[in-house]
């Protein structure tokens, strides 16, 4: 007996089907899942996510610091707290990542999940905070006051540009990780 | 013919069953689907979260416009700007639930809820930049050269403090519908 069955599947891959003993067919359910989204834990994507991070990070770091008057302004030493944790933390991933790709794929499990997405969460309000704080504070002195000429304003451009940098490549790895939380 | 079956679901109530017309007991299988949780658009929670960020962006915006000297800061300016946004945005996402629990419970379909969401992610960007930047130059002006005799201190903590409470109400908003979109 043979059954014509119309393509309800408009996808490249054909639907596995099964015949049983009269040749009646049968379709296997498949399980779509979505997981090795690129950017996600363990994936290359992933990686070169947290490598950006941790290198705006540490570029925010090192600028603000080379300047001599930055710990007179509350908000720029928490901007270098606020990068310090976040290079530290990229740099954690990034080793994890390295380790995933390498060894094993085994960042799926929900728990770990969870820990990424609350430490990307964190570390990304806190170093969107501080460039904001930075913002405002550098925007002050260079149009408001025209103070420029007394302080280092190019650098401390340069250190709120880097640190929202690093944060525009937090929030698509903390996103990805809310988002891969809420669909398992 | 009776079989016996052993409990495979340790839960409240019982697996909904059918028997044939051999007494053979066949399973329904029931889908779970995750709705109506208390913050969602469309709930009572949901309303009251945007009631509270109404009242905070407006008590921020009406603050600082109180000040006689926060133009010439630009940040000032910039929560303004940030908070009026906010409360237009939550002012009118409060209609939208008055209108969903009044007539109907029709805010589940899936491009309202990407509308609401990214709405939701640029106000609450929006007004937490604001905040961390006023908060950044009303601790420049308080602690860092201790000028508050001649400018708004109080009056300048109090709307960033109000712009941050705005903030902590929407982000529950922001979450919870980037959680159903992608359970969904």
């Amino acid at each position: 007996m043979n059954v014509s069955h119309p393509s309800v599947h408009p996808i490249e891959a054909p639907p596995l089907t099964t015949t049983d003993g009269g040749g009646v067919v049968n379709e296997v359910p498949v399980r779509v899942r979505m997981k090795d989204v690129q950017g996600m834990p363990g994936t290359l994507g992933g990686l070169l996510l947290r490598i950006c991070q941790f290198l705006f990070a540490v570029a925010a770091l090192s600028v603000m610091t080379s300047t001599s008057d930055f710990a007179s302004v509350t908000a720029f030493c928490y901007l270098v707290v606020a990068v310090a944790l976040q290079s530290s933390w990229s740099l954690l991933l990034a080793i994890v990542d390295i380790y995933a790709l390498l060894v094993c794929r085994c960042l799926r499990n929900s728990r770990i999940v969870v820990f990424f997405t609350i430490g990307d969460g964190i570390t990304s309000t806190l170093t969107f905070a501080a460039a904001c704080a930075s913002a405002g504070i550098t925007v002050l002195i260079g149009n408001d006051l025209n103070e420029c000429g007394q302080n280092h304003c190019v650098k401390f451009e340069t250190a709120t540009a880097m640190a929202f940098l690093s944060w525009f490549t937090v929030s698509p790895s903390f996103l990805l990780n809310f988002w891969s939380l809420a669909a398992h």
